[in-house]
């Protein structure tokens, strides 16, 4: 074996950014020190500033990671030759998996859009909202075109759909001791398809509802006239 | 007049709660501490321990508070001689229009859950969780009964329902510095439309879907059988 295929030793960017992940991950989001995340990567605690400039730093530098990852996979999905259901379905169930591998990131997201940093923002927004906003709106359009969409906002969807998926892990203490329920595999594939269902009757309900209800006024009989729709 | 009718004076735990609630809104749930809130209530500091034992506990309290009322809506729903969908659509716009006037609450509430303090999470659970989710399998069940709606299990749907109307405002800095778009009351009630036909078409779609499917492949015939569904 050459050296050059063996794996390059993480560095101490990494290091960090890996102890980062597996507390915040342990902790389903809540607030890990500074010293336990260099007493976890076994990396002395002047790293920090030397690696991030600060602790903000490096969370904004775990969070880019994790959001980088979910446009690369919206990508990914652009490419795959499906109907726009079967993108979207597949997209939602990659959502909620992800909450599943980050649960943190809503909250370290959350907490950086309310740091009053402009640049937090500003970075959020470049790196995943926009993408991400953009990826939804080619996808609409699409539905749109090829299986009769109806019309909809891709910002508010996009706010809607991400939503939809992150609440239960957001607030999975209430899950846990209000409903005695814990978040495991299975739980997690009936949220995923309920959360597909909720979005794919979103994006064609009153077309099929229109029909549906033609159909029940004059059954066998020509669809009635549609009625005027705000 | 008679001194009865006259409003009693707010008391000091009412200021400081009103204190509170109006900082939390004034920042969309960015922090405020307990000196800032007793020098809006024009109360002196000691008085937080006095009235709530801790500023966790006024928090706690305020929160208790718009969480009672969302209760108290649903109570009211409860009531209201209308069709399941006419409930669930004006119940979506209840919570979203809740989420303009407490814009805090959900990030109040997630605070609390993560604050590993069991007792929290209890008070959380039995003042809102456990009512809304029993209010919300009630729905679907006369949902069910009233207009085929399908079977969705109310725990999950709770969660969804609740994500889907608050995204929007716990990622406003987002909203308003990726898309350059303010919450206005127009968005409001655009968000809320859309937010409302994503769960009327969740609960509607299958069975009607299906149906429609069916009338495609055979126009004016008899139904096509069922396909099987997983």
């Amino acid at each position: 074996m050459s050296p050059m295929s063996l794996p390059a030793a993480p560095d101490t960017r990494e290091k960090l950014l890996a102890a980062a992940h597996d507390l915040l991950f342990e902790r389903a989001g809540r607030n890990a020190s500074v010293s336990e995340i260099c007493a976890r990567a076994e990396v002395n605690v002047a790293m920090v500033k030397y690696c991030f400039g600060s602790k903000d730093g490096l969370l904004d530098a775990l969070l880019e990671r994790v959001l980088l990852g979910l446009v690369q996979e919206l990508d990914r999905l652009t490419a795959v030759p499906m109907t726009p259901e079967a993108k979207l379905r597949r997209h939602v169930g990659e959502i909620v998996r992800n909450y599943v591998r980050y649960p943190y990131v809503n909250r370290l997201m959350n907490e950086r859009l309310l740091s009053a940093e402009p640049g937090a923002v500003d970075h959020i927004s470049a790196s995943f909202a926009i993408p991400a906003r953009d990826w939804y709106a080619a996808l609409l359009r699409e539905g749109r075109e090829h299986s009769g969409w109806r019309e909809l906002d891709p910002t508010l969807f996009f706010f809607s759909v991400i939503g939809l998926c992150e609440f239960l892990f957001s607030a999975r203490p209430l899950l846990e001791r209000a409903f005695d329920t814990t978040i495991d595999a299975q739980l997690v594939e009936r949220y995923s398809a309920q959360v597909s269902e909720l979005v794919m009757g979103g994006v064609l309900a009153p077309r099929e509802r229109d029909m549906v209800a033609s159909v029940r006024r004059a059954p066998g009989g020509p669809p009635a006239a549609r009625r005027g729709r705000r």
